[in-house]
């Protein structure tokens, strides 16, 4: 089972401010879909549900997201993403959170087109995946 | 010429923040790279060239940024971004500028992989080319 983990991506990082960048290159898989979350209130959970075959990566590319994971070996993990240079690989079949501080802003990218069929969202069903039933 | 335009992006709006995406179904290109600029001190502009071949999408995911362009026929364009939902389409050969609000964070997605020779970053190279010489 792959595990989550972090990586980094290339960045610039000056006065002036930062510039970060992907190269595909360095990238697990191609990247199909992509979208943002902003805006959200100070301590707020996104997230919370798991993906049957969507891969992600994740950047927190301003303020500070932190990242709780189980996998269907019910192993727990958390990262604290706070570096816009910073990149979280989240493997498909993980139950994921994200908490975010204020003014924080996430940048995800995934391997997959957009799929409401894909998503997990009861967390009673993904325990019945890690029971194996 | 083709004209840098304002287009929507895929979003949903709610209080416990705002979610939003691309389709590559609504983008003008197959994306190759990005990159994201963020703690750009208030005011102080970015960017400042032109590209000969690379096209980009522009995005501010949070703040403001004002963006001056000017394109090859010397006509000049001003937008605000100030909407996570809403992308800028930049075409080739366009010289442009960003000024930063402060805490404002811009992400970038263009169509070809990075290369150094396709930047124009001198002022007086790019008005050579207006001026047809």
């Amino acid at each position: 089972m792959v595990e989550p983990y972090v990586f980094s991506l290339g960045a610039v990082k000056r006065e002036a401010g930062n510039l970060c960048f992907w190269n595909q290159e360095i990238f697990p898989f191609e990247i199909a879909r992509s979208f943002w979350i902003t805006e959200v209130p100070a301590g707020e959970k996104r997230g919370v549900h798991a993906h049957y075959s969507d891969e992600q990566i994740t950047i927190c590319l301003q303020g500070k997201v932190t990242v709780e994971l189980e996998d269907l070996a019910k192993r727990k993990y958390q990262f604290v993403l706070d570096d816009p240079a910073e990149a979280l690989y989240l493997p498909a079949m993980v139950w994921s959170s994200f908490t975010f501080d204020a003014n924080s802003v996430l940048l995800v990218l995934s391997n997959k087109p957009f799929s409401e069929a894909d998503y997990i969202r009861n967390k009673v069903d993904f325990e019945k995946l890690q029971n194996g039933s």
